[in-house]
């Protein structure tokens, strides 16, 4: 595609092949500069990839969910809330339409707010901060990372009027179809809430505060993040500090120079991820959450696993148990390989793998660098990142066997 | 304790308090160096107090896990074996004074054979060999990385008459008192062992296995380690590699110059450690095959998880479930206090956290540089890991209750 980049030169395979699956994984994670080595078709080739991507896993998330039965929630939400006993595609597509006519609306308010801003403050010529609007919006709303800057959001640092909108959006976007379909019909009675949308819900708040509060004491301060930094714009990036990580990917200062601290918490957080059949990556909000309430059952000797007057079963704990080891394998796999492939430190491989496979883009511009068996390592962490937790999560309850017989119970030691 | 002190000046609080909890927990990290600042007195102190320590450990894991019925394993064991139908103490006594009398024998064969090597390469006189080959046998024997020499085993380098005994006697101690007693009554009928003692043996052995080979793979042509040694040396050092990461700590060459991945890989066993009721440290052998197990019977869509013939109830998987999280927990939030209050790297902080929690004892050098309050940040970090495994899973067990009623059960998506 030499029509894609920029000048006369065509692309190099390895550079194409990286920017579409970052882009159709909504990851973000780029190898060249996306404003300066595509041209405006490759960058709306991106934007359309991104948009494409996003919706995309979306819709097979909830599809498998559909005919991989319960494992969305749906069906326990439907019967529950309207008594049906059969949920077929054609009573799910109304409601997919309606988020998706909320989403695009959402993205248009956030489009415009941005592109007002951008042509008070940054730019001189409307079409430009238009566009960047545009662009900036689809991928604050699709959790993906390109930016038109080759410093990504770093020259609207602590900018409440651009930072807090796109930290909104990605925000928004991350939370997941299900629950956004639950809210819209029924957000103002939580006590009726599904467990999943509960789980989503404060997992997803509780892990932002956390995640700001601890960003705002670490890098206090650190002169390369908030510590030259009045007070708002300090609250204003910490609130990007907290939200980001979970699989933003866009960002307003270098995270090579965040504290080492912060760098390892963004990368629990990146591991963690968003909510189920979202745009956002890592193990699921949920997947976290129902392994602490096995932690918490097991600390109060409860028989079953409980979470708001709902128990969860033993091979709901097993799948979740089952996808966070499988994910911590393949990070950690990931991560030695490509120390031993490009002699990057250990936080720095970790820190670019954990992100592609939580599928965040976040990066310490350590992807640039790498060579092309390393870049090809991120590549497989993403595609394998973007649609094996939701593959392996449909494949487990697929295989589920019943009982034939029951082999005689024995217990090794733990601990 | 001054007349423990080598020279005129008494030891400080610190340095007698570190020492006093690395020797009981059998760890071995070490804020000064053991032959130099401690007199003749205090290393025979440090000796009895690994011996204590050792054996301490080992009997309150089996008398804890006779009054947690089940824990250990032994009912199941001897109900299959001799048909009786109640365990008490007074019938495993004799099994245990069996067990120490042969762990006696044998470290008094390892000593008698590193005596008569240190006497005949290493020192001149023969009350110095015996001395050091005594130490260093129950420091073997007991899993504790204590040496008499500055430099650990570095004088040994490659020697198959030290590295290897010493190495056999780590292994051996690492096992854990049901498998030793199980083995000692039935070992040539594989096919009628208990599952904790298949697990622990197949298991310990596959970790061995694993371990030398990616140390021989990827130190080999590393200098600080493998690189300008001949072939036997080489295997000797590889042989060591894999088995004193999981509990060991003493060391031939310097962990801070071996590469970064295989740091990574020592991280993993140390994490994981040794078996149950042993003198090794970590979540056990047991803890980490069964998640494993876990996987396996999800990849299978097995109804239950099996090992061998056996199920195992899903209190036991949410029980090492709860343990293992509750570690990676522990690790973590030590890394990163460690990070905070001494300015250490990434890994460097991990590694000798993860080695602190697994009283493996292996050390980077960061240890002696510590402040107090990191060093008592590792001492914490060492009595949780010795007693907390051992003490969090009695206690799961104990609080566990029956189900009076069952709650409606609903499935949050997963991944
Ligand atoms: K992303
Ligand atoms: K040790």
């Amino acid at each position: 595609m030499p029509f894609a980049r920029e000048g006369d030169s065509a692309p190099t395979f390895m550079d194409a092949f990286f920017t579409a699956t970052s882009a159709v994984t909504v990851t973000g994670l780029a190898t060249v500069d996306t404003g300066t080595y595509w041209s405006m078709i490759g960058q709306i080739i991106i934007l359309v990839l991104v948009e494409i991507g996003g919706i995309g896993i979306i819709a097979l998330a909830t599809i498998l969910g559909l005919f991989v039965g319960g494992r969305l929630g749906l069906r326990t939400q439907m019967l529950a809330q309207v008594d049906m006993h059969v949920v077929s595609l054609g009573e799910v597509r109304p409601l997919f339409r309606r988020v998706t006519v909320t989403l695009v609306s959402f993205q248009a308010v956030t489009a415009l707010i941005l592109t007002i801003r951008y042509r008070l403050v940054y730019f001189d010529s409307l079409p430009e901060a238009v566009w960047h609007g545009v662009f900036d919006a689809v991928m604050a709303f699709n959790n993906a990372g390109f930016s038109l800057n080759s410093d990504s959001l770093t020259r609207y640092a602590g900018d409440v009027a651009v930072i807090i909108p796109i930290s909104v959006a990605v925000f928004i976007g991350a939370v997941g179809f299900p629950v956004l379909a639950e809210l819209y019909r029924g957000w103002r009675r939580p006590s009726r809430w599904t467990i999943h949308t509960r789980l989503t819900v404060w997992g997803s708040l509780m892990l932002f505060a956390i995640g700001s509060l601890a960003f705002l004491t670490i890098e206090w301060a650190n002169p390369a993040t908030l510590g030259n930094m009045p007070l708002v714009e300090k609250v204003v990036t910490a609130i990007e500090g907290g939200i980001m990580p979970r699989s933003g990917g866009l960002q307003s200062f270098d995270w090579n120079h965040v504290e080492a601290e912060t760098q390892g918490i963004a990368v629990v957080m990146m591991f963690i991820g968003g909510g189920s059949a979202s745009t956002a990556g890592g193990i699921k909000v949920t997947t976290f959450l129902l392994l602490a309430f096995v932690i918490l059952a097991e600390l109060r000797g409860d028989p079953e696993v409980q979470i708001g007057r709902r128990s969860v079963s033993g091979r709901t704990v097993r799948t979740a148990v089952s996808i966070a080891l499988l994910a911590v394998m393949l990070v950690y796999g990931g991560t030695l390989l490509l120390m031993l492939m490009s002699g990057a430190s250990y936080i720095e491989a970790l820190f670019e793998t954990t992100s592609a496979f939580g599928t965040t883009g976040l990066s310490t511009g350590l992807t640039p660098e790498l060579n092309a068996p390393s870049q090809l390592v991120l590549i497989v962490l993403m595609f394998v990142g973007r649609v094996g937790t939701i593959a392996a999560a449909s494949a487990f309850v697929l295989r589920r066997r019943q009982p034939r017989y029951h082999l005689p119970e024995e217990q090794p030691i733990i601990g």
